[in-house]
């Protein structure tokens, strides 16, 4: 549909974490230079020595500050708990101009994780877009994702909803859930963030309820292949 | 695990809707005695006789005007557009006290139908639980199942999240979810209503971006038999 060339650095900030390391090994697995992103460089270091250790020796993992990273990326993607989101988005928000930014964050805040709050902004998407400001795409996606999945080559049973700023972006964070070997969908609107986002409170909810680790959501009723 | 006498008596508010119909002949084939209720009773008449006709005879199912609906059964169950909540609610809202209100509105006011709003209250079920105050158990459920296939007896490929006050109503909402052939789960608290009623607007939006007239989500990760 479009003949921009793929991207093919993604920066990962806060990529020391769970979520962050999985989605890291899953892009560099894929062919993407990843650059992992952490307030402590020494710790995105040594995650990034972790991933390359589980690649078994193809694949390109940097560990540096993550201005630096989403300096040097195409797509940064933002897997910070919210209590850092707005920190993290302020020491970076010089750097993201042109480029897309992936919110990875949902609300939630111990001890209800697994009950939908709300933000002024509707959103912790809506919020970032509000501290990034004009000229950068924001994009919502992968907040229901379990990682014990992601850092293993097991099949993930649950589809991605991939909603923000345009349709162009969208698209181009749904190559980047097909290249974790996922399934996305283009879920409409940054005000359908909001949905994309509870939906990991309620998954949690449905966990405990259940007696479940990593329950999901696969959309039905349509083509998979359209 | 509960003791409770099964409920026998829904009534199906703006029932004469494809929507209500469709629930209602779904229960009343289940053995339900389901009350459609309309702020016109002819109308809501008209539309009983409708869905005898399809029950080929076995099967309970009268029409009335929404306050007498609400005031004879022990599940009310609102399934007017947006625009008519407030008033509807506002009418039965005298005859609600320890009953469970089950609301399918969700926010969504043309054109902007696959775009996800937002009230003061958070959700449409939030809103009706502030309009019919303290005493009833307000719930949110089957906003995103197609109304085409509840006519029929075709196999509904889209599960039913239930959220609510209280667990033990969205347990009784639970047997009804099941009653009409749908699988259901317990997705938690009230708060939790948003992402209920958001998914419907995500949903339109991927059956005009995808193509197709039923998209739906299924839970995935839980056992369905828990």
């Amino acid at each position: 549909m479009d003949n921009k060339p793929l991207i093919l650095t993604v920066a990962v900030l806060g990529g020391t974490g769970k979520e962050g390391k999985g989605l890291a090994y899953r892009w560099a697995k894929a062919g993407y230079q990843v650059l992992i992103g952490s307030r402590s460089p020494e710790k995105a270091i040594t995650a990034s020595a972790e991933i390359i250790g589980l690649l078994e020796g193809s694949g390109s993992v940097v560990g540096m500050s993550n201005p630096q990273a989403a300096q040097q990326a195409n797509i940064v993607v933002l897997t910070v708990p919210y209590a850092a989101h707005r920190e993290t988005l302020e020491s970076v928000k010089d750097v993201l101009k042109g480029k897309i930014l992936v919110d990875v964050t949902s609300l939630s805040v111990p001890p209800m994780v697994t009950k939908v709050q709300m933000l002024p902004a509707g959103s912790a998407t809506q919020e970032a877009r509000e501290i990034v400001g004009e000229g950068v795409e924001v994009v919502a996606a992968f907040q229901s994702i379990s990682h014990k999945h992601l850092l293993t080559d097991e099949d993930v049973d649950c589809d991605v909803l991939v909603t923000g700023t345009s349709k162009d972006a969208r698209a181009e964070v749904l190559k980047l859930v097909e290249a974790a070997g996922l399934i996305g969908w283009d879920a409409g609107p940054i005000e359908n963030s909001v949905v994309v986002e509870g939906l990991a409170s309620v998954l949690r909810y449905i966990n405990k309820q259940y007696g479940s680790t990593h329950s999901g959501i696969r959309i039905t009723g349509v083509s998979r292949n359209s």
